[in-house]
């Protein structure tokens, strides 16, 4: 293809003010009160997609928040690539931790980024990755270089799960049919190291709640004779890890795949500095399960990780009281094989079966997915290796990801097509964290690095 | 004392009335966005001394809240007796669980109050009981039956640990001096069951924090490859307890007095049904240190409970993050001979001890008081015995209780006087909870009696 750099370099102001407007909505799925923003958000991709070149688009409702789908068939002989994209976002919180508010986004150099990146939720994770995809189509819409058609589904609830768009998926088989779907929600090794995610773990995720006492009690006159629901839901929480770090609920490990000397081999060859690592987080160690490096302990394993917690009380100074409830928020990362629903049961069960006499426990499943695998010696694969080694220079290392994209599954299951995962984000890039951030390096070599991949992968179509 | 329950009955809806006007101001000492209604409160205490007859009433500014001071000295030849109260109350949250807004007071029937109750934060603990005094005060003085001098002292900040209250008491010495200190901030047995409160349990009140990565970390990036501070924290607090619910905290129990079989088979004679006790807190069983009952678990053995506990994401929804710190407040309740600065640096050593690598721990201490038992052959005794006798034509029982005053035992090392507990408040009174309440029986026993064990002291003494 002809003259993305020279394209993009005329354009890169405009493509970095247009991310930056994207990035000023704060569209948090998890929370109802910013439903117009999410709902805007919707409106502003459908927009872009259509100044991009798309020739239809349309704001598909669901029983949640909208998919924006749009599309430009130039042949029905081509091949068909369907782009995945989410534009809504995390949570912010702790507010406290940012630098800068996080819908007000800023670009600052960093030591990883010198050209400077750019500072807001969603800056990686998923607007500035999705929107790559976007700016790529107007690359070759402009320049007349589109080789195949192209279909785009960007939805507002992959925070939370995705649940509609399952439905949505299930239900326009002929509408999003393809030849490969290509995602950019993940990350890479390095700047300067390129990579392919081959695989993804699974996720399950469930809240707890233990209730004790009909209501909270003074603790000096009930304390050490009734259960206290936060000593208790500790006690079960401790519980479900053992002194190995392997997690003790019954039958959880059964269809866990256990990979073979060389396949682990393999994996220990990418770059990886344990040093660095514990630098990076401020750690004096590391921790996790008993038998596995730290690569392997957040991809090839399942985890077990409370992702919040409260109960009593939590404001300021001190109260001597004995809560009436426990919560925790509790989310499972599964590898392949590992069935989620299949594992929530397994946690429901365990969970209730341990609780105490005294109190009583409520498990409820929020959502999941399940693990995905990609092979290498696709053509979907072949084309993004190409892609990357002309943007690189480099031939880009497959390596799996600890991290879940649940539809990744359900699209193989339903549209029948393997999904590629472009990612240009660093571990570094703190999304889901406070200060999340997109380097404009990153940013601007995916949107060059993507046309490649529509080259590549209609010529090896052939 | 002549006509007592006449001038009760004359006064009953203004000594309400007044009561309801004091529990309007919500007096939170451990909030400071709640500042102004506190030095309102000792504003509002010290007019109503005044009125009582107090000759001498000031407000006695701390670095904290200020203390609110009165006296009536009739004859130095007479005994003196120091009342003390706390004017401030405990936050009210959770709010959703108040049937009626914990500061704007109502009064309604229940099935142990058939002559109503008065429901709002504050209403027994302590305003009500405190209150109760004031009114005595003011019969004794109207009608010229006060036999000897008195002296209040009413702090602002005893649910916050009273530390400026011991200050103050240390440095005023001579002006505090009396031969007895009585106190209403307990409970009885039942209505028609007084009983005097002979023991009160320590407290060692602490703040814990457990960090581990730097930063808020995607649970799918690093899941299973860090220490986790939550889950982290849920080990720790699990493992303050062992198989047996004994407290695993190395010295912890080396200086607990074992009460004699002797002892415990006295105790074991107050009224208590197992049944109705689980039935009130809609429990199935009863939960604690193994070979003691109920009864001996709050109140002659030292416990460790959680009062609250929150870290990571805990809104609506979900999100999949491992938070860089978790947090606990935890209290101790000590019993006599524990010495609460040594427990707290016995929790602190062994907490820190106990945190694996990969998290760093900080434990804040907050605040504690010691243990303390009343001898039942004092004069104070006998004289409160005799006062609850006239007004309830019962012997009332001696009790342990499960609660604390940490102020009760400087009192004595500062004061050299006894202090009598005089408690008119139930145990299903709710306090520190939702819907606390105070019976209007109860309130107007209270201050029926407290006259009596005015006039059956100064006898006494002679």
């Amino acid at each position: 293809m002809k003259n993305i750099s020279i394209y993009v370099n005329q354009h890169k102001d405009r493509f970095l003010n247009e991310l930056i407007e994207l990035l000023k909505i704060p569209s948090i799925s998890a929370d109802s009160a910013y439903k117009d923003d999410v709902i805007k958000t919707a409106q502003v991709v459908k927009t872009r997609l259509e100044e991009a070149g798309c020739d239809h688009v349309e704001i598909c409702e669901t029983d949640g928040y909208p998919i924006v789908y749009g599309e430009k068939i130039i042949d029905n002989n081509l091949p068909t690539v369907l782009v995945y994209g989410h534009y809504d976002v995390q949570p912010p919180d702790p507010l406290i931790l940012w630098n800068s508010p996080p819908f007000e986004p800023v670009i600052k150099k960093t030591d990883l980024h010198p050209e400077g990146a750019i500072f807001a939720r969603g800056a990686c994770d998923d607007k500035g990755q999705m929107y790559m995809h976007v700016k790529a189509m107007e690359f070759m819409t402009k320049t007349n270089q589109l080789p195949c058609n192209v279909k785009f589904m960007i939805e507002g609830e992959e925070e939370v799960g995705s649940s509609n768009l399952a439905v949505y998926v299930k239900e326009n088989q002929k509408k999003l049919k393809n030849d490969v779907i290509l995602i950019s929600d993940t990350g890479m090794i390095a700047k300067d190291v390129p990579s392919i995610t081959t695989g993804l773990r699974g996720l399950s995720y469930v809240e707890v709640e233990v209730t004790g006492p009909n209501r909270d009690l003074h603790s000096g006159l009930y304390g050490g004779a009734v259960a206290n629901p936060i000593n208790i839901l500790t006690k079960m929480i401790a519980s479900l890890h053992n002194e190995n770090n392997h997690i003790t609920i019954p039958g959880f490990y059964d269809k866990v795949e256990n990979l073979s000397k060389e396949e682990r081999a393999e994996m220990a060859k990418a770059p990886f500095s344990l040093e660095a690592y514990k630098k990076s987080l401020d750690i004096d160690a590391v921790y996790g399960e008993a038998g596995y490096t730290t690569n392997e302990r957040n991809s090839i394993r399942p985890t077990l990780d409370v992702n919040g917690i409260w109960g009593g009380y939590t404001g300021e100074g001190a109260k001597t009281v004995i809560a009436s409830k426990a919560f925790a928020k509790i989310s499972m990362r599964l590898v392949p094989h590992q069935d989620w629903e299949e594992i929530t049961q397994l946690f429901k069960k365990h969970f209730e079966s341990i609780a105490p006499k005294g109190v009583t426990v409520n498990v409820k499943p929020h959502h999941g997915g399940q693990g995905y695998v990609t092979p290498i010696d696709s053509i979907g694969y072949q084309a993004a290796s190409k892609a990357y080694f002309d943007s690189f220079g480099k031939t880009p290392i497959p390596q799996r990801s600890g991290g879940s994209i649940p539809i990744v599954s359900l699209f193989e299951q339903e549209l029948k097509s393997k999904t590629i995962l472009m990612g240009f984000g660093l571990d570094s890039d703190a999304i889901h964290s406070p200060n999340e951030h997109f380097g404009l390096f990153n940013y601007y070599k995916g949107i060059e690095t993507i046309p490649l991949f529509y080259k590549y992968f209609t010529e090896l179509s052939k």
